[in-house]
């Protein structure tokens, strides 16, 4: 339900996402409302190995976040998801699920999802022509 | 968002829910619109063995269905998870992403997938204790 | 969303459903808050002729409640959809478009509404076999 | 998006939703999931007092789960509203705000909570005949 | 549900949008996805003529965007409206029928809605006033 | 499920977003259909005083529009109730039934109303620090 898919993104939309996301965290956690604080704890935690492994519930949080349009959410689940190792090939297709579940609505969201990744594969070969240290002395 | 969970439900749950669903899945069908028939078939293949194997996709489609509130939809999935072999403990597991997710408004779609999946393990026993073709000569 | 889907019905789900919302409505209206008598008034009026006719407005409301699955507004809408004119096959071509919007999420109404179809044209046939005053001297 | 209201309610459409509720509720809790149990505390938490009173926070609830449109979330909060205290008139001018916000997709849902709030105050004039242990010795 | 409607556009909010979604659809057909390729071909065909001609189905595709709050989905469903020849009286007559359906909640698409209609108005007259080819040789 | 949070904001959020609300509301209304005329009319009364004072019906309407996940619903209410006297910490308290209603998917929304939190307070401080007229002659 975002409109952000409209080419008016800054020069480094995820650095700006991960900014952001920090910042307010931190703004919200430090207003101290007890149920707030635990309820982060909580949806932290629900991604943790369990009876199901972390990568696997990193890819039910991705679905949900698409079949219920939440840009910024989906944004989060795939850092976490491509971190966790899943190829391309893997969430495109979970991808579909999430499309053929919600329906078209769920395609701005889909062209939303696909800049991210592309734009997550971009900073993995920054970082991998480039790893940190290298040529420090 | 159904109201379905307090109580009045007929001696046969699932297989009503069976019944009916396959009954005007016919009718549906039987209509003829080249659009809707099509749609069947992409929502059957979209849990097909892909880059992720369909195992993983019903799972998907069971948490896309819980945060979307479909008890129908929450049934037919769950009747696909457990005879792709998952365990209580790992539907649970799943369902506990759909409620952090989606909030105490998932909660009485929590209540009916846990009722069904009593039901389901009650089939499974029942089937067991008798199985097909038992006793026939 | 509903689950009444499922074979539950009793042997009149047109009538009771038509019973329930006269008699609540009644109910709604009679509590005096003018904030949604008027309300009613301003729903009511929507589907009037207007720079749009009241026939295509009605099918706006049709594939409005399929999408946002409200089983109880899809009846409603085709009630007045069916004695507007439309055939079998243009409803089924409208219900497609919410199909293909809303995502396999929208099957369980879609099952509800081709139902629903079918009560209202066995009402029609009824009608017509039985018409008011038919005998009467 | 229940169908419910239509007439099907058993004869203690409220008692049966409190019996299934508590029922299903011990039943989830029993699984022993560590993150639903912490949930199902959140919840409960989040309507004591606090910053807020509970009385205002049981009104948010009802507001938020009717614009959401969960019966079953509609009738547990009426249940919390009218034990703390809120006339039939306020719980009416609450209602309007979510009519006017959710639209007439709300509509159903509106009616549900009617009925329920007659259910309800039919229960407190009972006991209120019969209060318990009347006639006990 | 967007935020887009505060101002925020850049000089050309319909061409960026037109160039972001023609670029990422391509991105997404390319990745050939056989579930996600036909999906997009059901969509498209969705609104031909069939029972219903495709110009009253581009009406029903604008109420449902609308109702679910997708303004890429509106403007696109707009783009499709204005082509296919609905006056602004119309066009705002269904728009009504959304804000019924969906409540205040559908208010900041409407305003959105509205700037794209009056946006895509201005390219029209543009267009009127320096056809192309004109003063070509 | 707006995108907006991730800091792409101009320099006067609130200023941009009073300025485009205002402005594309009067071109709404200026369009003269009664129907939409009278729904905003309708929204604009709902929260007067009535049954429930104006002041509780803005936190509702807050509420609504969080678990709705509505950015500019949410700013639009947040002015509302800070106009009429909430503290950081009712509003805070609110806030987090919105969350534990709605789930991780409002996070998102939480963090936007808590910037616009901080926003209304500083003008708060400005004008009290260079009231209206001050230094005028």
């Amino acid at each position: 339900m975002s409109s952000k898919g409209t080419g008016a993104y800054s020069q480094d939309r995820l650095g700006d996402f991960r900014a952001y996301r920090e910042r307010m965290n931190e703004r919200i956690l430090g207003a101290g409302h007890l149920g707030i604080n635990r309820f982060f704890n909580l949806d932290t935690v629900a991604y943790y190995d369990g009876a199901l492994d972390g990568k696997t519930k990193e890819l039910l949080g991705l679905v949900a976040s698409t079949v219920l349009r939440c840009d910024d959410c989906v944004d989060y689940h795939l850092i976490q998801c491509t971190e966790a190792g899943y190829s391309d090939e893997e969430l495109t297709d979970a991808l579909n699920v999430a499309l053929v579940v919600g329906g078209s609505i769920v395609i701005p969201h889909l062209r939303h999802a696909m800049e991210t990744i592309d734009l997550l594969r971009a900073e993995e070969r920054a970082a991998a022509d480039d790893p940190p240290g290298a040529g420090a002395r």
